[in-house]
């Protein structure tokens, strides 16, 4: 059933779905369970209480429904939006241009803020758009909080800031698919109305968990907003919650063992050294992609992505092939460039359960690729830049000191 | 992280989810690989094709959606309808009411015909309505196979006859949670446009996907249907299956894996095996019901399941002590009674990767736990009216002889 | 990989190997680890305190030896015994057997008294033995706990009394492979020098660790038993239990952390509520077999076992036939009968991590198969004799109260 | 129950337990099964077959011993061998030390050959002895074929052709726990008439199976052998090959399943690809340790191993906190130098389930800990040497191309 077996442990270094703890896989490896037993709400009752604090929040209300990112992107459109609702959203890489695909197809009226890939949004346009908008004509603002197709992570404290400066009711709608648990997010301090990810990601399980959590502001916009929806309706699992046994349909059993033991390995780690750990992984990767003489995706260190790095090949060379090359010699998984950037990027997804020598290996692997296709590169430099920096940064880990 | 264990194996006789097969739980304990690697889509093609033999169908074309079957409904509805067309739809218990409220709630014009609950759908007044239906105003006929909550399967040959007879061109849609894989499915023979199922059901995997099986006809429905809809979207998955990468988002790894095994088990068994083998678990636990001098919710012969059993109790019992009961103290899990049945049936669940024996341990706590309650049971009389048939009926396992 | 599969859950009810908890089965799902790392050391150490209390010992040194229980009763003879020694030893079925032939295969003098199988060790010849003994020609006693073959429990209490009475000073060695962890076992108020089991039987893990556990008296003799042994040597283990690395060669990391599982497990339900569950188990069973008119191997009560019975078939009925048919039939595995009562008996095991209802599935398929061997049976009979017996005995769960 | 926990996944880069691939870990993830079932039998009769190709013979008669390589030792010995029987043993590193002190404490008369450690076996010396002994006095030649303490490949060939040139019976038996499938291992050209391993080594598994193979030669010895033994006597093991149940004892069912897995994998990778890729890893570890301007402990070309790597550290520096620090601050496990080396050495082992980037991640992290320790290293020198020479030797992944 494993059709394209290589030797050795593949190298998983897409930016998500990401590897999955030994722990987290021991916790999901069992029989189904009736979720209308007793141990299912206690259980959950665990987990919504814990999953607020990687949004660094304690007003919002989570909802742990069975479906993608995509899905909780819709879950957060459709709970607080009515169709022709203006919204302002930044295009700024293929995922942003997703979801404001799909908030187009589900009629919303978007005022779509593009900026070249490779930068952040546009907030100079976000503040002329605010100024004008005296009457309020605008609903909500979406944006992602690190797009993962250019590695480009966006100020979200500014966002926050504008709205509060200009007094703009408008709500806050952000995807922290690839940052939410891996890099600084705070959902309350910046007055995020929905903030939502996915389990694949800095979660590090299976996919098919979207996290979605909602502000006061959020829940109350929900009674009123007019996009059809059932499967993905809050109010269906509030009415749950109240009753407490939280499921309007049934979950995946699996998935909340595995969420409980993920957020348990997370909190033993502590969220703040989490972080850390995604700053030392993305600094090193940098410093190796400086050391190799290419470039950063990521016009401006100010938007340096901490979960993925989007590397530029030379024009000569076909991004693909270093994807494809390192899939069927290396047993390594890269992420492609996709769309503006096909071809022209490959990417390394640093995001997740990791540490610094998984990394290094996988440098050392991106290297030989790199000779491979043909660039030429000093073997080894790379890596040693990034061992430079992280000789002198790694903690020691305190349950073995 | 197991908050409430019990001395040995959780006995799991509930309509769903159901007992995971061990060789599926093996092919699902396993890391994250990247979606868009080759290997998936090599899976995924295996899978499509196989997966259309459940539905017994050459026609259709199957959708592997991460969504429970509340979302399968939605995907079934929003792809084929629009807001405002007229559906007939059955209410025979608490999914088909569930089912009816999502289609009144996505502001279709939903005929609902009800039947008391223990009853199957009322065919003689879709005939009534079928034939008075000139202008063809209805769009769709709404009906689930098998109602989970009483026990009822409904006659689908009976509704394409009626249909062919009246040579109505309203599409079926049909819920087939509870029966696919378990009761006698033909998707193509009787002219289902879009047939549904969940992964924790028959195909005895855990909760996160929903099947959905869609006929030329509905497809072409998909093609003008209004209802918004982006994350159930067919036609993003079309996209997909042209470029022959599939997924239109991160699918769970874990269940493409478990759904290969769970298929290889189905076809080893042989599908018409795994269909006689419900049939011999519902007879038989009709059998011990009828000995212990207890009713079948179901009230006709006609509609018997063989996939769960809503038994009646007696009117001075409350159900759903019995079913509190078998977990206290038998580590058992039996189905409560649900909305107009809550507190006067348990159900019990005969459905997916389940053997005689297995059932046979479950009656005979059913019958302790009655006791438990009062009811004047002869102990090992349901068991024993069961064991009589099953010792009939049961053939030699293939394999082993 | 599976060679022959049957629908649903295999009943695995032979004396060993069990069945194994999920708890365990996941804690045992990991990679390798270094056992040479301060992990290991850490984790031996509380396996080493907690599996005392499940021999009832505070003053004997346990030993987790990666072998069977065959090497463990190398282990016990071995390193207490020196070649010519005299041994007293019974014969009452095929495990004592193969014992006897260890003994004499590794040059002890072995004084064998026999029992009729399906009787106990026959005691009064040994009170003979030992008041004949002035000289303390008898190094060693060795019995087994419960005869696995038969089912038949001996009388240890009474072995030390007699012991104690004649104030000889020989060592008590008892094989408590089938007792350990279901039957009542008492190391040190018995005064059993030498206590051991193998994983795969009450401790309910994958066979491949034999535990023992040697008394003061037994680790002195260690000093000066003259049998050669490198691999079995206790005085490798206690050299590496005083240096804190506790291994003298490389142990089974999966079963390490399986043991803790199991023993946690153990200690949450209660040692005492263990073997309070398989004195039900045990007396269910008997209740059936009597129901079904079948005779137990076991002669009288007092030797009657709570984690295997032996059921006697009618002479014209082969027993092999009953084990064959179970596992082609009804995916059930029986123990067959071994040597003198090959063909004669079939076996029940209900040892280890089981429930109630398991084990009425069982006994349901026992019936089935017993009809189908043309034996005159009342369908339901047996189960409804344990369910009667079990009813009023099953206590509540207590987490789940 | 993970007592020390660290980000990411360990680096476990000791010579044994090795990295079990997680088609192992998933074939193992299981219940017990009764042993005595046909499906046992029919899995065994495939392993027996499978595992004589990885020890390259076809007239040897494999056994699958529940113990450890101590036991895989005791075995080899006990069966083919009478207490005073003359022995030639060589030392040249810890296990050799251990093999010899088993055989002096069997009783056997040991002609110890030393080498220095890092040196391999002193075959003049055997020589010598061989010419001397006319009368045939040597019984047996016991050699290491790589000493794991050192990472000394002793030349078996050489032995053989000596035995051959001085036409000299005696049985050549052979410790092949860190060789037989990674190093190029010949049992039938070699004449080698017991050879061993264990499962933890490089057939990738977790600790428990002694595998040993014996010669027709060695069969016939075993006739008459006067060492006594059990449970590692293959007589039993014959005696039940002949009833076609093949297990004296309960194996590990567990064991025997990933036993299967792992020979799967072996095979569909091709054995001569395994070995290829031993010898790059093992290459590209001596180019980085090269780089490094350390020494390897092993002396000379000729006896350089690819499974494992003692590194010599500078005398200022103490090995043992080298390997302490990976522990402590990379997640990362190394092998200590033990004995004579303790201190001097720390060992790389790159055997087993592994690949390139997986060793190049190891090697990153030794530069960081060397650099940590106050050795004056280039950051990426080492990783550099060996990405040089991997990069032009790596294959292609037939199953992707």
């Amino acid at each position: 059933m494993d059709y394209v077996n290589g030797p050795g442990r593949n190298h998983l270094f897409v930016p998500g779905p990401v590897n999955i703890p030994d722990q987290v896989i021991r916790a999901m490896n069992r029989n189904n369970e009736d979720h209308r037993s007793p141990a299912v709400p206690a259980l959950t009752k665990t987990l919504l209480e814990d999953v607020k604090k990687i949004f660094k929040t304690t007003s919002g209300t989570p909802f742990l429904i069975p479906t993608t990112g995509t899905g909780a992107w819709e879950s957060a459109l459709t709970n607080t939006l009515s169709p022709g609702d203006r919204i302002v959203s930044f295009l700024i890489g293929q995922f942003s241009l997703l979801w404001i695909d799909q908030q187009q197809r589900l009629k919303f009226n978007v005022d779509v803020v593009e900026s070249e890939w490779g930068q952040g949004a546009n907030l100079e346009i976000l503040e002329e758009k605010l100024a004008a908008d005296r009457s309020h004509t605008i609903k909500a603002i979406c944006i992602v909080h690190n797009e993962t197709a250019t590695g480009v992570t966006n100020n979200l404290a500014k966002v926050r800031k504008l709205l509060d400066e200009y007094q703009h009711p408008a709500l806050l709608l952000v995807d922290g698919v690839s940052s939410i648990c891996a890099l600084d997010f705070r959902m309350d301090e910046w007055g995020i109305d929905v903030a939502l990810t996915g389990s694949q990601k800095a979660l590090s399980l299976p996919t098919g968990m979207g996290i979605v959590c909602a502000s006061p502001k959020a829940l109350e916009a929900a009674k009123t907003a007019k996009s059809l929806r059932v499967f993905f309706d809050w109010n269906d699992y509030l009415t749950f919650y109240k009753l407490g046994t939280f499921w309007p349909y049934t979950p995946s059993i699996q998935l909340l063992y595995g969420l409980r033991a993920a957020l348990d390995l997370i909190f033993e780690e502590g969220l703040e050294n989490v972080i850390a750990r995604h700053k030392r992984l993305g600094k090193a990767t940098r410093l190796a992609v400086e050391a190799w003489g290419l470039k950063n995706c990521t016009q401006k260190e100010e938007w340096y992505s901490d979960t993925v790095t989007a590397v530029v090949v030379p024009p000569h060379i076909d991004s693909t092939q270093i994807v494809r090359r390192a899939w069927k010699r290396y047993n390594m998984s890269l992420g492609l460039g996709l769309n503006k950037v096909a071809g022209k990027v490959f990417r390394i997804g640093h995001i997740g359960h990791l540490n610094e020598c998984q990394l290094l290996g996988c440098l050392a692997g991106v290297e030989m690729i790199l000779k491979d296709v043909g660039y030429p590169i000093k073997l080894g430099s790379g890596v040693g830049a990034a061992c430079a920096y992280l000789q002198n940064n790694i903690p020691l880990i305190p349950s073995r000191i």
